[in-house]
């Protein structure tokens, strides 16, 4: 099975692609699409569907994991985070892939091990379980973060997306 | 020139459809898109895309005008309302067609003449422009109202979105 843990943003969204072979994972690719602060709304969020349509197309995964967010600085910025996971979330749904949520709490709780650990514990346990030469990028390794979360943890009851 | 307004809402989307030949609006169609809270968001998000990409597909708008937001009561709401606005500026993006943002206050100056206009006088006045029989669904009322704004300012710093 191979999936494509995502961690959308207006201006990043980091992928990270991975391989589950029974308990075994293998990294496949990870990155990060910018966009420009200079471009409008509906042009960055066209940047964040086609590069994920991009990736999807290249590497071909069986699901995709987001994390789910609860909380934003304030309304704006949920707003805009909003905005760029849907334009994520639509990216997977249009390719027929089913889309899975994890809270942070879950995500932590999977790579870690430990639901309450720091941002820099996260992304040394990414770069171990993954065998990266060293930390990826911000985004590109909370979305492997989230992929690893599913890997480890796809059950019935946490799947929240339906299948086409 | 065909515009479509979009309403956009995780539960229900709006849209609207006008024909602007010169000074002359004429009303072409209306509706609404609904999602169940049964579903998952993917499927939702889903919902909303496909079903706006088949009115796009069906009424062939050159131009997508959509209420720009400022405000949501707390930050989880304002996710939401993010993540059905970012399904359906990708459905407008995707569809090669440009996509151009109004704030409320423009929306009411444009329909009633007056940015404090109450929620019910903007519909009388849709009914009354758009010729229509009775008062539209709420959602698609606001997105005929937000294709009117673009209607009658559709001046070039208004314009926010790229075409592709």
């Amino acid at each position: 099975m191979r999936i494509l843990g995502i961690d959308p943003g207006t201006r990043i969204t980091g992928y990270g692609l991975l391989d589950k072979d029974g308990n075994r994972l293998r990294h496949v690719d990870n990155g990060a699409i910018y966009t420009s602060s200079k471009d409008e709304l509906p042009r960055r969020l066209e940047l964040i569907y086609a590069g994920l349509e991009q990736v999807i197309g290249r590497y071909q995964p069986d699901v995709v994991a987001i994390e789910q967010v609860f909380v934003a600085k304030n309304a704006l910025s949920a707003l805009k985070l909003g905005q760029a996971r849907g334009a994520a979330i639509v990216a997977g749904v249009n390719a027929g892939l089913p889309v899975f949520e994890y809270t942070a709490l879950q995500v932590k709780s999977a790579v870690v091990g430990y639901g309450k650990a720091g941002k820099t514990q996260v992304q040394q346990m990414v770069k171990a379980l993954m065998k990266l030469p060293g930390i990826a990028q911000e985004d590109a390794s909370d979305a492997l973060a989230v992929a690893i979360c599913h890997a480890n943890s796809c059950t019935l009851n946490q799947r929240i997306a339906t299948r086409r």
